[in-house]
């Protein structure tokens, strides 16, 4: 089967888009929000299967792990309380989704971060969420401030009340900025990558995985500039006396296949492991359109893959079962379905 | 012949970085810093045959476009009078180089920028050092903050007065951040990367270039995420309703060749038209090793483009044509050397 580890939720019906900007009118108002609007299931279907599930099914896709949409998760916005609420909303229209479509979506989390809130007021949605909802990952944003980076560095002890529920829980976390309010930056352009990149950085410096030895990221975007710039970081691991990549970061983190061009993901296979690369697209997303050098969607990642010499060996593990390995949670719900099937 | 396009004065003489120091300190406590110190000849033809020149003789290269040692630009740093003190320190030491060597090196200035002041103020050094000093380029940092990402994007009309200044002087500027203090990023593993995908990014969002059709920009680092992830920016132009790269940006943006392994090498030139490449080393710079896999240095990227299978006027392109086409004084240099070996 081929898992798709990197779908949002980006056409998700207008009352939910709608209150989110009432939530906030509400906020730069000093009231409070109205309640959350109904949203049916028709709606829902609505919103999924013209898009999401339609270009699932031409491109061959049979299950994505789906999250929220990435750019307006917002933490940099309101307060605490604010972020909460919208969290909540978010995650449970995904979950809505996956119980519409238990064969095609299954769930990753957003987390109510806010910026100077401690990570750990963030655990309960994290739990909520695999617990009660059957998310099998989360997205954790390293810069809740929206492009000002002024969060300590994901290797900081800060951090670790999270990592410590994902351990327990045995889920991941993908690395994944959110909208930017610093005008140096745009979102899906420069946002995403830069912080794929640091983060890359940030744990080659540091020891996290000693302390977390069972902890995985996935630091989407193909890597962000990492692959392409693979010499440069492995040199800097020899300069700053830190052990080698495999030793110290590649046990533990993963890239997607989030590239959108052909010489892009060739790279990615040349010089990263098959074993540390998830299929994902990044669909409905960043990129929208079709190419017009190939007459394809930029996003249309599997084309890109399949047009690599990987061995039937080499393909199974980046489309299946990396994201079982990465994805436990996920691995355990094909299992139950398997089994009923069977029964 | 064969230009790099690319390298910092990183090996300085102990007393010019021991000045920096001492600089600081004075700042800090509120008081004069003392007299920049002599540095001798002897003292500069040590820090250079040694180390810059012997390498550049070792890989065959002829002549390196040389500016001040970029991670200690230190824009961040105090006001803008230690920064002009500082900046205007390091472009002598470097016109020195320059005539000690005047063969091997030619000067590309670091400009006073410091946080919250115009850049019309750094427009005087640009003009000292290209027409006193005999430079052709400069570094322009699109960062002064050191990480906090405070000043407008580069296509702001406020950097305007110094893209006036380069066009009438007729010298391009490399985009090229410094230091950080901002602990999520590492200078030369994250920033530099970040700062050269955030500047395209900037680039093709907006129309620069058509308001300064002759101003030519190097995004170093082999353009940061961009060449890697040039699927994603050709997919952006069209989302955004942007003109295509080629017609809005590729004719004033050029990359170098500072990527350390070959993989990365092959990708750039494989999506990057060989037009907008620019042979660079960043030697002696951010990735100083050996690589264990290849038994040769890391940043000799020399290797990488000999191993290319470009025809023999693609090479002198990227090896001498582009640079004397994007540096005109340095071509107007090497023309008048030519006259003068002549006569």
């Amino acid at each position: 089967m081929i898992i798709d580890c990197h779908g949002h939720y980006t056409t998700a019906p207008a009352a939910h888009t709608t209150w989110r900007e009432v939530q906030q009118a509400a906020f730069r108002a000093g009231e409070s929000p109205p309640a959350y609007p109904t949203v049916s299931d028709d709606e829902i279907r609505e919103s999924i299967e013209g898009s999401q599930l339609r270009l699932m099914r031409e491109r061959g896709i049979d299950l994505t792990i789906f999250s929220p949409r990435a750019s307006a998760m917002g933490h940099h916005f309101g307060d605490e309380a604010v972020s909460l609420a919208w969290t909540r909303a978010c995650n449970d229209l995904i979950a809505r989704v996956v119980k519409l479509y238990p064969e095609h979506f299954i769930g990753a989390c957003q987390l109510p971060q806010s910026v100077g809130v401690p990570i750990s007021h963030a655990v309960a949605e994290l739990r909520r969420c695999v617990e009660e909802l059957g998310f099998v990952g989360c997205n954790l944003n390293p810069d809740p401030s929206g492009g000002h980076w002024t969060s300590p560095p994901l290797t900081d002890a800060s951090w670790y009340p999270l990592y410590e529920a994902m351990v327990e829980l045995d889920v991941p976390a993908m690395v994944h900025v959110s909208a930017v309010t610093n005008p140096n930056f745009h979102a899906t352009g420069s946002h995403y990558l830069n912080a794929d990149t640091t983060a890359f950085m940030q744990l080659l410096q540091a020891d996290l995985f000693k302390d977390f030895p069972d902890l995985r990221l996935i630091v989407p975007h193909g890597g962000g500039a990492v692959p392409y710039h693979w010499g440069r970081f492995r040199g800097l691991t020899d300069m700053l006396g830190r052990p080698s990549l495999d030793e110290s970061v590649m046990g533990n983190v993963f890239f997607d296949t989030c590239v959108y061009h052909q010489p892009g993901v060739n790279l990615l296979f040349e010089v990263v492991d098959v074993d540390n690369i998830l299929f994902g697209s990044e669909m409905v997303g960043a990129v929208r359109g079709i190419d017009p050098r190939t007459g394809h969607y930029f996003d249309d990642t599997r084309r890109y893959v399949e047009a690599l010499s990987l061995s039937p060996g080499d393909r199974e593990k980046v489309y299946e079962a990396n994201a079982r390995r990465v994805y436990p949670r996920l691995d355990s719900a094909l299992k139950r379905r398997t089994r009923e099937e069977v029964n």
